[in-house]
């Protein structure tokens, strides 16, 4: 059979790498060969342009919540093929487990983006950053953050270990910012996410230009980019700084978004001796993330940090269970780890464990040379390392070996333990198995600015965690120092590295013209029919209702606090209130205010508003006395989804008393049908 | 007189560069030498480790409270003195309104930082960003982003034109977040900020290492950075890119903040012709950023844009204040604009004004080589060109004469300006002159993405205006690409750039204890004495009062209708209500529960709670059906000061029915006394 030729995707059409780029890429499995791969020939400045000026103005057509909703298609789009996936996922050496990660984790980072993106993002153009900052007494000359889409292209360099989460994860964020990709996976197991990539694209799903594939080398395309364009890049420390000091990006400041393996971190707490539920949990994770994926993870626990105690015993207990751990085919169902991704890359691993070893560590568990699995595949045993002197080996702090390895060393005290810890030099993870706060507050403390992400662990919700070696959507991904200093996904601050934040200042009838969205100060549209008998698709923003005034005795306020048993002073004594710092007398409640702005701008009779659900930013500015009037004003400012059936219109309160002075300003939440 | 020669401040100790490190700095008046500078044989690296090791852990030790007070201390300390820094500014070339700019404009950023980190920071050590992210259904395993300080140093490397505020913008945030700073400003104005710095020592409120100066060059410093440190730099791109290229930078993955000089632009917009307000704005701002500070301001507008119709009348509007102008000796009372800051400084502004008359401009107002001022003094006239083709004039676009000097150029229509202003490639600061809304909002949305700052000013608001060129402490600095691609200030923003950003996953109460705050679900000390029976300070996060309980029934529900007005169905109608999706039959109005919990958490007497100034987060999460019953926690959540004299405490508040489910929560905010 012939060999078959995966395809670029360039200026949308499926483009073949020129013959001399060609490179066969090998099963993991047995070495027979995969797939032919290159990118020989194609326009790569031509490919940044096309995205520039088809896919990112095609997608800055669209709002957040369209965008959103497109993820969402894409995501049930791979769920919908995902058999297909799983079949070619073997050949890169991983178990269906592992592929489930890879295939299903990455389906669910579009989903988890798509809900936060119609959650917490409005169903407009630009995004607003923090509150209005008053710049001026007026009121007439403000501040206000803003993040808009960048206009450039976002090129995501890839790394071989998640074919499809990898690249998924990156594309999430950057098109539910507005912004068009070209994507470029590591060669070596490029098979599977030009899979994906494909049924991406046949699912018709995403505009012109949104995305672009390379399947080889990216030729001159870093020659091309600009101050508009980010690159966001995951796999080694080396190729990173290959990468990042391109004299393109250094001159034009190109963002550049690095994610670099590193030398991850496990901490046994040192309440946590032999017996206790935290001991068994800390050997579990270690094992499982030496030999999920084979340990070629960018998370996967390097160094695996007890009490100098307990050393002994957490070596006896790695070593046990790794004993039970089946390496093989990845087909077997009884396979608990399968392949490297290659033989260059167990050369690799092999290498940099005589590194470590020759640093002073031992083989505690594992034969580096032992033959298993078919022949030709790229199988190597679960290698577990030891060193009594982790100050002394320094290769166990900095040299990663990128496959089923982890070094346990010994601590002193938890000062010792931050020290080692931070040793790495900035990690993405860190986990703790403790059931004491005290030493997880110490640690953390120490060590925190060193590590991106950090775990931890005990008896009460072991069982609920997601695991050391699993970055979340909703988390942030990435690292100081040796990990790179980037940051990728954390919900909706991962799409914000794809738009650039402008301070904008000027009127608030500008900045609302600008925003598209309601802005304390900014004009209003007084309608007629109650905004509370309009569906959600019917209200605009800006719609106000202006209410009748009432006033509020003393008599109102009485009986309010009687009827609620609130008697706060202020309410029911005048000399006492007179003798606070902030009032001039007896006032109304904030929540008889908050009650009867209800009843007057309530509309009784059943229809599109379901339930209030909340209150936001409510802040009491004036007081209201006795024989004072209220009044409310109610703008639409912002409306959102939280499924097809129901969504969340964010209202603008304002109450005025008779010298149109305002008492409160609060956002009011509504339940309302789309 | 011998010419004095300034001193470095390394390790706490003030001492002299080396005889061969020497340079003469000449004054800008009349070439008459001002202090001899060097820094030949100071030991960098050991200056980095004195920060990381003496300087850090104080600061650290100390809450961002502690911290915003020695802020406004070192504020004040600037303004007692401010008189000795007014006479040192003048052979800067400075007039003493642009020493005000430097001088009490970089006091007023510090008071501006304590102000807002006394108010938006949390008494404690680590700063969480947004909220709880829960990671499973059991509510035991949930997520928490923090921000904690970097422990490493701040290496500030400042530009010439202010020697003060540029210390001081980049002090504030960095000493606000915990981390210690090395200072280097630009040689040719650096007697000035080792005079501020001075005064900062000799206040004796800084706690040692928290600070160091460099007067000259910073030898092999930046050999020792690592991936805790952060390089903030202000100046040149062609500096900027020097220095972020440097290995150690790159290998480390060093933050590296950059905010380049670029080429700002200001439009003037197509409904502004001449006789509008606007235009009259417009003509009165690009003179004014082309004179203050003899045109030396990285924010400057060195391209106005005006719509072809009226180009000849900008021409001429502008060149007619420009006459008007005098140019002169900086301590003469008339003088409205300086000397540049050096003669070299005027070489490389003609020489730049020449390439860009190279490429097609013309000097509409102004001489180059007029001769004006003192002798040995470095006076340029101010300098307007004009290009009619800004399409082929690519020079005015990319080279930037850093003085008194500003291109006029016409553009077609508002995409036309979009093109041209971000052709700019990047810039820190866009204004835009209109009346019109939708002028504002193509252009602005257009050009968003490639500007920091955008102002639009009207007739309006043209009185309360900060101006063009003036970044302020609560905005963000700093633009995309050519002006490279950084970011400063923008309040608590510009802090979170000193610390790092992590992902905590752990039980609630885990993260309480980390993080020394209220955690929803984490644990609660329940309190005997009612909380509103003590002052601020003798609160202690997570005090709980437990109310009684006491049932909701329909009467109560009745009742509150009628008297408030709010007669909603969902309140009034058993069937209706039961009909809508979300209820089960009539629910208590949420502002009865409201009402009710503050009858039973509220302690009547007059106390150190002064108000209820405030609610935030309030979500209605159960109904609460006639005949159910309610109780509330309420809990210190967390303290912050408005003034030395009051304070905010905001309190979590849960609200139970009897099946202790949660049927509300919410954040109170009550004013306290300290």
């Amino acid at each position: 059979m012939k060999t078959p030729q995966l395809l670029n995707y360039a200026r949308d059409s499926w483009t073949p790498g020129d013959a001399a780029s060609l490179t066969e890429l090998p099963s993991a499995i047995d070495g027979s060969p995969v797939a032919l791969t290159g990118s020989g020939g194609l326009d790569f400045g031509a490919m940044a342009t096309y995205a520039r000026e088809v896919g990112g103005p095609a997608l800055r057509r669209m709002t957040f919540h369209e965008r959103a909703r497109m993820l969402k298609a894409l995501g049930l789009a791979i769920l919908a093929r995902k058999e297909e996936l799983y079949e070619l996922n073997y050949a890169t050496g991983c178990t269906r487990k592992d592929g489930w990660i890879d295939i299903e984790g990455g389906a669910g980072t579009l989903l988890s983006f798509s809900s936060k993106g119609r959650r917490e993002l409005p169903d407009a153009h630009v995004l607003l950053d923090g509150q209005i900052e008053p710049l001026s007494k007026s009121g007439l000359f403000v501040g206000q953050h803003v993040f808009s889409s960048l206009q450039g292209v976002a090129v995501h360099i890839n790394a071989f270990n998640f074919p499809v989460w990898g690249m998924l994860e990156k594309l999430a964020p950057t098109l539910l910012a507005g912004v068009p990709a070209i994507v470029k996976p590591a060669s070596a197991t490029a098979w599977l996410t030009e899979a994906a990539f494909k049924v991406m694209i046949e699912a018709g799903i995403l505009p012109p230009g949104a995305v672009q594939l390379i399947v080889g080398g990216v030729g001159d395309l870093f020659d091309h980019l600009s101050g508009q364009d980010v690159v966001s890049f995951t796999g080694s420390a080396a190729t990173a700084l290959k990468l990042r000091t391109h004299p393109a990006i250094q001159r034009e400041s190109v963002k550049f978004i690095a994610e670099q393996d590193s030398l991850n971190a496990s901490v046994l707490g040192p309440d946590a001796a032999p017996g206790t539920p935290e001991f068994d949990l800390f050997v579990r994770e270690v094992v499982n993330e030496m030999t999920v994926k084979a340990g070629q993870k960018c998370t996967a626990i390097r160094r695996a940090l007890a009490p100098a105690d307990h050393i002994d015993a957490v070596e006896a207990a790695i070593r046990d269970r790794l004993a039970a751990t089946k390496v093989g085919d990845p087909r077997a169902e009884d396979t608990r780890m399968g392949a490297l991704v290659s033989r260059a890359q167990r050369d690799s691993v092999r290498e940099a464990v005589s590194r470590i070893v020759a640093a002073g560590a031992r083989v505690a568990a594992g034969d580096p040379d032992a033959s298993l699995g078919p022949d030709g595949g790229a199988f190597l045993s679960p290698l577990l390392l030891r060193t009594d002197d982790p100050w002394a080996c320094e290769a166990a702090h900095d040299v990663e070996p990128f496959g089923p390895v982890s070094t346990v060393m010994p601590y002193r005290d938890l000062d010792d333990a931050v020290r080692l810890a931070n040793r790495g030099r900035g990690s993405l993870v860190l986990s703790m198995f403790t059931y004491s706060p005290q030493a997880a507050r110490e640690f953390i403390l120490g060590a925190a600015s060193f590590h991106g992400r950090m775990l931890v662990l005990d008896r009460t919700n072991a069982k609920d965690s997601t695991g050391h070696g699993s970055p979340l959507p909703v988390l942030t991904h990435g690292g100081p120092g040796r990990a790179g200093g980037g940051e990728e996904m954390g919900g909706i601050r991962g799409v914000t590295h794809y738009m650039q934040r402008t301070a904008l200042q000027g009127s608030p009838a500008m900045i609302a013209a600008i925003t598209d969205q309601y802005i304390p100060g900014g004009p209003k549209h007084v309608v007629e029919t109650h905004p509370f008998r309009k569906r959600m698709s019917e209200l605009t923003i800006g719609d106000t209702l202006r209410t009748a005034s009432r006033v509020v005795s003393v008599e109102d306020i009485e009986h309010f606090a009687h009827f609620t048993g609130d008697t706060f002073y202020a309410h029911m004594d005048e000399e006492a209130a007179k003798a606070s710092p902030i009032f001039e007398g007896r006032v109304a409640h904030g929540y008889l205010i908050l009650s009867f702005a209800a009843g007057l701008f309530v509309d009784p009779a059943p229809g599109p508003v379901l339930a209030n659900t909340g209150l936001e930013n409510l802040r009491f500015l004036t007081p209201l006395y006795p024989g004072d009037s209220m009044r409310v004003e109610l703008t639409v400012r912002s409306k959102s989804l939280k499924s097809e059936e129901t969504g969340v219109v964010r209202w603008a309160v304002e109450i005025f008393n008779q010298k149109d002075e305002v008492v409160a300003t609060y956002d009011l939440l509504t339940e309302n049908v789309p």
